[in-house]
């Protein structure tokens, strides 16, 4: 393919992605199809000769599209978010042009400042004390990371090398090993599975910090097991905190935890992979209160602020030219427009949680802060899981569920930038009829003994906090 | 920015990217400033209201481009080829509309399943071994990582987690750590850094491996680092063999590591990441002998295969979309002219060998096998350093120096895909003016002393392999 047949299908390209996102509402959300679905579709191997573009074009419409879970669909709601948005799919089509690799700064200046530059846009917008940002002493600054899993690793990594010079400046005697063996980190038993991962990879002891009742990390129960563990010899040196939890969207207390890691020496690394985008409006800053006790920090713009990828402070690495998006993102929406963005998401999941609260057949299982609302049929878990099911067999709308203290709970998170109020209350009416007929097939004790698990799974019978 | 602009914006930007790459040739291929050069030029904090479209390219022309290293220009010879086309460019902008996360199967069908076939039609371009393939018996099988260090990390927590488990399957009462404290890996001395850094994150010993005369590992070796170990009372449990090293594209003897790491229970790793696009062509094919007693392997399509991203085989992790590329690619290209691609960069590689050899006042330092040639003047690593200066300071062409036995040698990588026999002759003629100018003010004895280091680093002073 040639500069000139390039203009011509890359033209084309433009206008299959748009037709692709202006219609995408007609599109079911979900696939219907069994998975290995794709193999027989295709050949087994590449072609020997090179093959069409119009043939390529129409195996997209044959294969691909009909496997896809359309996360840019108004009618998504499961996971969290992933940002899109004109101006990075610009931005991408002149990365991809420029195609450096900025593994260092002559590899391609550009890309090492820019990146530097932008993530000091990022840390005003967000605030940020003085010391992340690179502008300014120096000594702070960001960095864009693959994923967030990586940016904790990172961190992890980073205070795993601290604590060992540590311990060594004080005990020279104690093996490198020896120290390792007893490291051990903290983390929320709300936290992804990625902080854990992080642990395994760097073959440190991790332990999980038990919730209280609104699923956040509490400085005495941290407290109390770095107490434990230093009594028995261990040497607890990293706490990761989240705000934003992937299940429920709680916050841990981190203005506390924060004072209480620093005393104890150990790193606190922040990980508000969906949060942190709020926190460009100010009514919602205040919930980073006490980052100022942080060692690092990361969040993923890919997820709310309409760019895709991650970023911490103040760890380094960086291949490719990602910061070019957060530019073309930041320039053509303002920073206006991106608080726009978030707030009107966060009503959006007001407007949701409204509708269940108005619905006594149903309760909200957390305090809705952000774009997240987590809830369920007043019953067993047995009746959600069907209530879920339902939804999914119907293609409708898709979300996904979560376990909070022992209880099947449905997640409904706003995460198109396109949704609009219509589609949370069709979404809701959807919801109500798939309950409605679920519920006149009930038996009607199920109602009756609405807090007894059916799979014996139930830890919790409370009412969930935040549930009015 | 909605759909109708996009439709304009994104169709203006296709003929950007193709008027850029048309003409790159124009541009020089390295940048002239000095670091901070940017951060002057642009705002200190993200606009409040939205910018215009065409306010922000014009700002490309101005504080973007003048600080780009044009890794895709034809004079560009610069660390090794990143790979870029059209089709590719084509598949990133349908990526980026389809905007979905691929953590599991449901997240996006499509994308697991593309990736598992797309990675079967590239191992058999490659001609693995079945048990490399998924669609055979379902056991192996590749996936897409972000980085070839990410994929070598990967091999390395994997037969670490192999070599605890069968330590304490036979000494159950040994503990975790201790064994992690006994653990050695190895690699070449030739070795990329990020095999290293992968032994200090998994947080094992790492041992480098002398080389040959032709900065190769052998077989002896090794075996006699591992019995020495094996007598300390250490646990050899993995070795990184590399095929096609970054300073000189050297190969491992992998058909005799491989049996004595399989003897030894030691998990071979082999990193293939610039050689390994190579082995789509029966007459490279036998580079790659020796495959089938490694336990996991890796390349860079993105190198060398006109795709950008990284393939490991047989863990598993992805993201995005990645494999939308390679199927466009693939198909687009076809085999025959992938292979074409890979032949006519050796070509050109061995068109400058000769161009080199013809000309008594160079040597050639490493035999040229694939695209890489590493040269020096008959001379001084001093009076080298010189040359790759002026040629720095030229701009006209760009390329990087590595160290070989202690002497400072060029590599002149063939990196675009559209260098020509043309920017190979013009490149060469360049190189040899800036040398005569530099040898007419050098005095006489630099010649005549040519293998006499003047800063002392000089560790070996006959003639490298390969040179004629």
């Amino acid at each position: 393919m040639d500069a000139a047949e390039f203009r011509r299908r890359g033209k084309e390209m433009v206008d299959y992605v748009a037709d692709y996102l202006e219609k995408i509402e007609e599109r079911p959300v979900y696939p219907d199809l069994e998975p290995g679905y794709l193999r027989d579709l295709i050949p087994t191997e590449a072609p020997c000769e090179p093959e069409s573009f119009e043939d390529l074009m129409q195996d997209v419409e044959r294969v691909i599209m009909p496997g896809i879970t359309h996360w840019h669909s108004p009618n998504f709601f499961a996971y969290f978010p992933a940002a899109s948005s004109y101006p990075a799919m610009l931005a991408d089509m002149l990365c991809g042009a420029i195609g450096c690799i900025g593994f260092s700064w002559a590899a391609s200046p550009a890309c090492t400042e820019l990146e530097t530059v932008m993530l000091d846009w990022l840390g005003k917008m967000l605030q940020l004390p003085e010391c992340f940002i690179a502008g300014t002493h120096g000594h702070g600054g960001g960095v864009i990371q693959s994923t967030a899993s990586e940016a904790t690793l990172m961190s992890l990594l980073a205070a795993r090398c601290k604590a060992v010079r540590r311990v060594q400046a004080v005990e020279s005697e104690r093996s490198e090993s020896d120290v390792l063996s007893k490291l051990v980190a903290y983390t929320s038993d709300q936290a992804h599975s990625s902080v854990e991962r992080a642990a395994l990879i760097g073959a440190v002891m991790m332990r999980k910090v038990p919730t209280d009742e609104h699923f956040a990390v509490r400085e005495e129960m941290l407290k109390k097991m770095v107490e434990e563990d230093k009594a028995a010899g261990l040497i607890p040196f990293y706490f990761c905190a989240t705000l934003g939890t992937t299940p429920s969207c709680a916050f841990d207390h981190i203005t506390k935890l924060g004072p209480l890691c620093n005393k104890e020496n150990m790193w606190m690394h922040i990980d508000a992979a969906y949060a942190g985008s709020a926190f460009i409006c100010p009514e919602f800053r205040p919930l980073l209160n006490g980052i100022e006790y942080a060692d690092s920090f990361n969040f993923n713009p890919h997820k709310w602020l309409l760019i895709n990828f991650d970023f911490i402070i103040p760890i380094k690495k960086q291949i490719r030219f990602r910061s070019l998006k957060m530019w073309f993102v930041f320039r053509l929406y303002g920073l206006k427009g991106l608080q726009a963005h978030i707030r009107k998401q966060v009503a959006l999941a007001k407007e949701f949680e409204s509708l269940v609260q108005a619905d006594n057949r149903f309760e909200i299982c957390a305090e809705v802060i952000l774009g997240l609302v987590c809830f369920r049929l007043k019953g067993s878990n047995e009746l959600n899981q069907n209530l879920l099911k339902r939804i999914t067999k119907s293609r409708e709308i898709h979300l996904v569920p979560c376990q909070l203290s022992g209880r099947f709970v449905l997640r409904f998170a706003i995460c198109a930038r396109t949704t609009e109020s219509r589609h949370i209350q069709r979404a809701w009416r959807h919801i109500t009829q798939l309950a409605f007929e679920l519920l006149q097939e009930q038996p009607l004790r199920e109602l009756s003994h609405s807090h007894t698990a059916s799979d014996g799974k139930l830890l919790c019978s409370h009412s969930r906090p935040g549930a009015v």
